[in-house]
């Protein structure tokens, strides 16, 4: 069953945190939700990182009148997966965003206006680095875990590199130890697309550049996406309402887009989509060291690996390298490959598939 | 070698032809190179297309001035591939482009203005028919052969479905029997930035919209290459002038999407682009029939099928399955999957692979 009704919490560190760019950024909010309870050894807690446009607000409703509940509710709750009889389950929106936690659309304190494109590039290390003093402000030394799809699987990954001794155990999907190129590219029209908006106006706008940040979102979902499950959902269908010789007729997938895109405008900033976009292109987990081997050689607790076979933002022989690499460092690891049509979405979708893994997973880690 | 200095040459059909959406486009000018001599028989002439942004001009040099000799130079010429001290090659631009040939930019006759949005949505097939015509006009009742990669081999497909006493073999190069939803959602975000580039004024422009013409082909360029290609090309290298943490500091692969975007828009018209875009995604070689099973039936020339390994835009199951259709039909066909690592550009640049293959299969085609 779901949780309780939630309520968002947040912390102020005045002093900030230093970033990878050598710029300070303070204060530093964060804005999370916690879930069941911390037990008195504190051992039991888990931090489930989200992705590029996630917020905090991962399990339940925040008011009886919510439609819907977090973005991974399906997991988390009495007798769920992060069972909150059990566990006590943290969210912390990433710095960068725009749900709460301090992000280009905050206060710049030197100037009292929005920090806009003042605010610096940030890195997925710098993400893990203010929520580690989160996890400390809330008296937990060690987590039981840290989970984490996609964006959040990068942050798992710092979590198991820069703060071995702070978790018991780390699991990581759909995610990277580097995006490719390819990956690259496809964020880089992203970006492309907001700059052409002429209401964009450098990031000092009035209103969310609506058509290219729709235009932008639309990319990204071809992305998450797969063609095997665009063939399944859309195949070539023309939509009813439009000619077939129409020159504005649209096919559904670019229907789909389209209206995607436009939903996304309401609940999204551009500047923030652009700051995450850039953290995610410039995630490399050996960032500082020689190597990946120099890299994964701090890691001490064991991690769990998933990839998706249809993921072709992440694919899967980039979870193998990081697996590999462990291995031949003689790392506890663990890796399954989930047959799945749905691209990368599909760590948010097949959790029946990987949940009792990872039941067996957490149910040998000691904290 | 090179063939020697060529003209560019035209044709005007007044009556035009009657396209698939049933309206009349008239007057049809095409615009069209040859090379080498037809022969008393007229048996050695062949037809090669060319894809979205290509033009007539496939061989040898316009002017002694000239730089870059034609698009696919490399197999025209005497002693090459399409050896001309032996063939008669043609390449005709097609209808709906920007290159000569009668498009949105030409001039509509019954209001003495740019067709622009009012041009008339064609297809592949309305392409290869008024290349029939001006193949008749040429004095040609079949050819030796008709090749064609990507969009080129969707009007090879045409030609061996819709006038299969016309040709004595085909070679299909990357092309896809009906691009996949994937492929059309990739055009249709390429579509969607001309759309939101203000200047672009719904066709009525003066001059060509170039951010949004720009980012449409840089979109396109990471359909053409692959992950594999990008990687060995550019992998994750930071732009040298930039720093990693300035905001609009761009990775390697980012200014190339960038530069050749920019430098598109110099030589190909956004209204063109849009049209063609949209041919490719109607393209259905079993348009009209019930299955492409049925399409196939009429085929009687041997075909001969190109696929390669990397490329993602038009995959080889794509071509297999066309291969397995015709082989179930008990019709003359050859397959090749071509193992390369440069994408969907591949069939531009591996032709000394194929070359063998192609010369063995001419080898055994009468006409």
């Amino acid at each position: 069953m779901s949780v309780d009704l939630v309520q968002e919490q947040s912390v102020t560190f005045e002093s900030g945190v230093r970033l990878d760019s050598g710029r300070i950024l303070a204060p530093v909010t964060l804005v999370y939700e916690t879930y069941g309870t911390l037990n008195g050894e504190r051992s039991n807690a888990i931090l489930v990182e989200h992705a590029w446009t996630g917020d905090a607000h991962l399990a339940g409703k925040r008011h009886e009148a919510d439609t819907r509940p977090g973005w991974w509710d399906a997991i988390v709750g009495p007798g769920r997966l992060f069972d909150t009889d059990r566990y006590f389950v943290i969210c912390s929106n990433v710095i960068g965003s725009c749900f709460g936690s301090t992000g280009p659309t905050s206060i710049n304190p030197r100037t009292g206006k929005r920090y806009n494109l003042s605010f610096p590039v940030i890195t997925v290390r710098d993400m893990v680095r203010a929520q580690k003093m989160l996890i400390e402000r809330l008296g937990i030394e060690r987590l039981l875990t840290v989970m984490g799809g996609s964006m959040g699987g990068m942050q798992a990954l710092e979590w198991a590199t820069q703060y071995p001794d702070s978790i018991a155990s780390a699991l990581v999907l759909a995610s990277t130890p580097r995006p490719s190129p390819q990956a690259i590219s496809l964020n880089a029209v992203a970006r492309w697309a907001i700059y052409n908006d002429p209401t964009w106006r450098k990031g000092e706008y009035k209103h969310n550049p609506k058509d290219g940040l729709a235009l932008a979102r639309g990319i990204g979902h071809i992305t998450f996406l797969s063609d095997e499950s665009m063939n399944s959902k859309f195949g070539r269908r023309f939509s009813a309402k439009d000619g077939l010789f129409d020159f504005f007729g649209q096919f559904e997938v670019e229907r789909y887009l389209n209206y995607n895109g436009y939903n996304f405008v309401d609940r999204f900033d551009a500047n923030s989509f652009l700051y995450l976009a850039k953290s995610l292109d410039l995630y490399d987990v050996a960032w500082g060291y020689e190597s990946m081997l120099e890299a994964f050689s701090n890691v001490t607790a064991p991690i769990q690996f998933y990839a998706f076979s249809s993921d072709w933002l992440y694919p899967p022989y980039q979870t193998e390298e990081m697996v590999t690499c462990l291995e031949k460092l003689g790392k506890p690891v663990e890796y399954h490959l989930i047959n799945s049509a749905y691209g990368h979405d599909a760590f948010l979708l097949e959790h029946e598939t990987f949940a009792p893994f990872v039941r067996d997973f957490l149910s040998r880690v000691q904290n």
